[in-house]
C-alpha cells in the first residue's frame, strides 16, 4: 500500500481547505492536489504545488501587465509556435511540485535530470519502512538480444518463480538485518537494551537498491517536459515510465494547451538527420534507395525505415 | 512614470479577480500581488506569481504528507537551523517570479545570476519606448578613491548640472536617431513614406545603456537570497541596491519567518578567517594585538575592527 | 583593429611557449591557441584553454581506465551515436575557455545561454574603450515583412549614408562625453583638475549598446553544441551568427569526429511534428495533400514543405 | 583492491606519454595525473584531466591577453581578495575531471551537488562486479545521542562482530544471486543454458547500496571548493568525506595559491550570526554574558562558545 491511514488523514485534512488567491488557479489540477496516484507496488506520484497555467506562458513571452490572454485559440497558435521553434523559456515559468515515492535504483536514474530541486528523505536521520519493489510477473523480462540496455522476452516459469523468491527473500533478509544492526524498529522500540545499535548511516547500506526512498522533486514546465520526452518514451525502463505517464496525466490537466503542443511538436515528433532527409528527397521524387546507397549506418536506417513505417529491405 | 494608465488598468483588472485554492497562501504578499513599486525614475518590482510559503519549507525539509507545520514557534526553530546551517535545499521549495523594469546596465549586472529563468521584452521584435534613467543630483558620485569599482563624495554645482544635461541630451537624441532610423515612432506610425526603415535589432544599437528594459524573472528562494544577500549589500552599487531593498520588503511579506532568518545568519552575519579567529581568541583572551602582529592583510584587518567596532590602530 | 600592437605581443609571447602534458592534446587546436580570431570591425574570438578530444567523449561513455580509444571508425560509431540519441553527458567531459571581444548588444543575447561561466571586463572598474560596431553598408537590412524578429531588402542611397552617419556620430558623442565625465581618458589621464569626474559605474550609462565589451566565456561541448545551433542558425541576427560561424570553425579543429556528427545530425537535421509525419506518410504513399487537409498551421506547412524542397501549393 | 592488473597496465600506459602543448600546466598534478588513490577498501579518486591553475583565475579576473601573471605574490593577494569576497567567478574558470570508485551510498548523497558533469557506470548495460563495502572494525559507531544525524561511540565485541558478519553475508549473498538471476557471471559466461537470464537493469535492484559504482565527475573549481567544505567538513560523513580529503590534497597539487585561500577563508573560516556579533563584541569590551541573556539559541550558543573556545557556562 502506497499511503499508511495516518497519511491519507493527513492528505484529506490539507485538501479540505481553501483559500481565495489572486494568482492564476488550474481547476483540473486542483482537483487532484496533494492526492496520491499509486505507480508500482508502493510507490506514488503527488502534486503538492504550481505556479502558472498556459496562460503564464503566454504572459511572459509577451512580457505582459495583465492577464496576457486575448483568445484560447490565439494562445493556442503561440504556444504551439513557441513549442515548435524550441523558444522554451516562456515554458520555464510554469513550476510544479511533486511527493515522489520510488525504489532507489529508479531514484539513481532520476536525480541524473539536474535541472530541478530536490528534498529527499534521509536515511542518515530517519528509519527508512519495510516497503521494497517487486516486479509483477508480467514484468520480469530477459535481456534483450539487440539492444544491450534493454528487455526481451519475458521469464516463464521455475525460472520466474525463482526471480522472485530470491528478491522477496533478500529484501526481507537485508531489512530484518537492518533493523538488528539498528537494534530498533521502524516504530522506534529498541529491540535490545545490551546493545548500543548501529549509526542509522551505516545501518542503511545493508538495503538494496528496490526499497522505496521518497522525494520533494519540484521543476520548472520546460525541463519537466524535456525529463518526460526521455523518460515517457518507449526505451526508458519500465519502472521510470510508469512515473513519467502518471506525470503526463497530471500536465495534461494543468497546462492542457502545452501539453497538446508537447505530443505534438516534441514526445509524437521525428527527426531527420541531414543525409536522411536526402533520401527522403530522392524517395519522396520516386528513387528507389537501398542502405547501401544511403550513406546511412544500418542502426539509423533502420530507425528512419520504421519511423517511416517503410519496410527495411 | 514607471506605469502608463492603460497598463494600471490591466494591473487593476487582474488584481480585482480572487479564486479559491487548495494551495498554500501567503496574505500580505496577496495584498500586493501584481502591483508595481516604482523603483529609480521609471522602473518598477512587481510580484506576478509565488508558489510555497514558510511552512512549504518545513514541509520540505520533513518530507511530509500534510501541511507539515506544527507550531509557528516549532518552524522558526527549524528554519533558523537550516538558515543557519546552510541547508538550503529546503529554501528552493519556494519559488516567485517578478516583472521588473529596469535600465540596461543594472539588467547587464543582474543576468550574471545564472540560477533563475528570464523573459526580457525583445527589442528585436518591438520598439522601445523612450524611458532612460537619469540619476537624481544627489546620486551623482565621483569615483571613490579607496575603492576601485565604488563611489565617492558627490558631485557638485556646474560640475554636477553638466552631468546631468550630457545623460539627458545624448539619451534624448539616441532615441530620436532610433526613431529615424526605424522610421517609425513607438506608437508604430511611420514616419516617411519613401525610406524603408531599419530593422528594429539593428536600429537598438544606438540607445545607450541607461535605457529601460523589462523581463519576468522567476527564482526559488534560496537563489533570491543569495542574490539578495550580494545586491542589497552597501557594496553593491546604488541603482541596483534600490532594487534588491524592493525584494527584501516583498520577502519579509512572503516568508516573514525565512525573512528574519536571513537577516539574523546572512545579511547581518560576519565571516571571520582562520587567522582572523586566532586573533579574536587572543583579543578575548586580553592580548593586544597590531595589524603587523596579526598575520593578516591590512584590508583585512580593516574589515575585521570594522565588524567589530574597534579603532583600526 | 581588433588587437592592439601590446596585446598582439603579449599573444605572441604566451604562443611561443610549450610545455609537456600528459593530457590529451588536439594538435590542430594548438595551432590556433590563443590567437584572435577577428569577427565583425573590432571583435574577436580567441580559444584560451581546452580540455579533453573526441577521446574523451568515448572514455567518458565507456567510464574507462585508459584512452578509451579503439580505433578512429569504432570512435566514430560511438560518437555518431550518441550524437544521434542525444546521449549528451559525455560530450559534457570537454571543456573550452574562449576570450571574446563583441558589442554589447550582442553580449545582452549571448547571456541568455546560461550554462557556462563567465568573467566580463568590469565598466565599473575600468574605462572602456573607444571601440563601436558600425555594420557594413551591406548589412544595413530593412525590417522584415514577414519575420517580426528579422530583416528584410538592403536599404540603400541616402537613406543607409543617413543610418551610419547617426550611429557614427551618436557613438563617438556619447564616448566624448563619457570621458568628459569620467573627467579622464581611457589612458588614465586626468582632463581637468578642477573637476572630480563621476564614478565609472555611472558615467558607463551613457555609451549604447554598439560599444564593445570582452569576457572570458568557458562552457563545456554539450552546451557550446547548443548555443551554436541555435545562434550559427540563418534565423540568428547576423551579429551574432558571425561569431557562431568562427566557433563552429574552431569546434572542427578542436573534436573534428563531434563536429561531423554534430552537422550530420543536429545543425542539418529536420523534425517532423506527428502530424508532419502522417502527411509525409501519405505522400510516400503517393496521395496528394493540401495544406488545408494536412491538419498543419499554415506556418508549419511551409516549414515541412521548404525542408523537402516542395513546392509550396 | 581498488584496481586490477590489467587496469593498473592501462593507467601505467596512458601515464607513459607525454605531448607538449601552449596551455598552462600544474606540475605537481601531472606527477600523479590518471593515479589511482586509494580510498575505503575498493574504492579511489583519478584525476583524468584538468583546465587551468592559479593563474588563470588571475587572468580571467583580469580578462587578459597574456599570462595575467606578474609576480606570484601578487596573484596570492589578488586571490585571497577573491576568494575572501566570495567574487567567486574567476574560480569557475578552472575545471577539472575526476574518475571516482565509489559505494553507491555515497555516490547517491554526492550527486545531490548538482553544478557538475556526471557519467557513470550502467549498470543497465554492464554487470556490475563483486565489490562492495566493508567499514573497519574502527568505523562501525553507534547512532549519536546528540546529533540525529551523526555517529556516536565504536561499536564493539559481539555486537560488531555480528554486524560485519550480516553486512559480509547479505552483500556475499545478494551478489550470488544478482549472478544467479543474470545467468551470467561478471566475465561474461552464462551459468545454464536452460535458462534466458533476467535483464540487467531489473537484477541490479537485489544489489545493496554499499556495492561500488563508479563514474567520470568533472566540475569547476569553484563548484569543486564548495563541495569540499561541505563534504571535509567534520560533520560530513566518514565515508564521503575520505573522498573529499583526497581530492583536497588534489587541490593542493592542482593551484596550490587558491588551496591556501581556501583553507584561510572558507574551511577554515567561522561566521558569526547578527546577535552573535552582539554578543562579541560585547565580550571584547570586557562584559560577561549568559546564554540567556545572549539571544542566541541554546545549540548557536554551543557552536559560537566553541569556535572561541570559551566555557559553555
Amino acid at each position: 500500500m502506497a499511503v499508511s491511514d495516518l497519511q491519507r488523514a493527513e492528505i484529506d485534512a490539507v485538501r479540505s481547505e481553501q483559500t481565495p488567491t489572486r494568482r492564476e488557479v488550474a481547476p483540473a489540477l486542483e482537483e487532484v492536489l496533494y492526492e496520491a496516484i499509486p505507480v508500482l507496488d508502493h510507490g506514488f506520484v503527488r502534486v503538492i504545488d504550481y505556479m502558472g497555467t498556459d496562460s503564464a506562458i503566454v504572459q511572459a513571452a509577451r512580457v505582459s501587465y495583465g492577464k496576457g490572454t486575448k483568445k484560447v485559440n490565439e494562445d493556442a497558435g503561440l504556444i504551439n509556435y513557441l513549442v515548435r521553434h524550441r523558444h522554451t523559456t516562456p515554458l520555464e515559468m510554469c513550476e510544479i511540485k511533486f511527493h515522489i515515492k520510488l525504489p532507489m535504483f529508479v531514484a539513481r536514474q532520476w536525480i541524473r535530470h539536474r535541472t530541478a530541486n530536490v528534498n529527499e528523505y534521509s536515511a542518515r536521520y530517519s528509519i527508512l519502512d519495510k516497503e521494497f519493489y517487486v516486479p509483477k510477473m508480467e514484468h520480469l523480462a530477459a535481456q534483450s538480444k539487440q539492444n544491450h540496455q534493454g528487455r526481451g522476452d519475458v521469464l516463464e516459469g521455475a525460472e520466474a518463480a525463482q526471480v522472485l523468491e530470491w528478491l522477496k527473500n533478500d529484501s526481507a533478509q537485508a531489512y530484518e538485518h537492518y533493523e538488528q544492526m539498528l537494534n530498533m524498529d521502524a516504530a522506534g522500540n529498541v529491540l535490545d537494551e545490551n546493545r548500543k545499535g548501529l549509526a542509522r548511516e551505516l545501518a542503511r547500506m545493508n538495503l538494496p537498491v528496490n526499497f522505496y526512498t521518497q522525494w520533494y522533486w519540484k521543476v520548472d514546465l520546460h525541463n519537466l517536459l524535456h525529463f518526460l520526452s526521455l523518460r515517457a518514451d518507449s526505451h526508458a525502463q519500465y519502472e521510470i515510465r510508469v512515473y513519467a505517464e502518471a506525470m503526463l496525466d497530471l500536465v495534461k490537466k494543468w497546462v492542457p494547451i502545452t501539453y497538446e503542443a508537447f505530443m505534438r511538436y516534441r514526445l509524437g515528433a521525428v527527426s531527420f538527420s541531414a543525409p536522411a532527409m536526402v533520401v527522403l528527397k530522392k524517395m519522396l521524387a520516386g528513387e528507389k534507395i537501398t542502405q547501401e546507397q544511403s550513406g546511412l549506418s544500418k542502426g539509423e536506417w533502420r530507425e528512419v525505415m520504421t519511423a517511416l513505417e517503410m519496410p527495411l529491405e
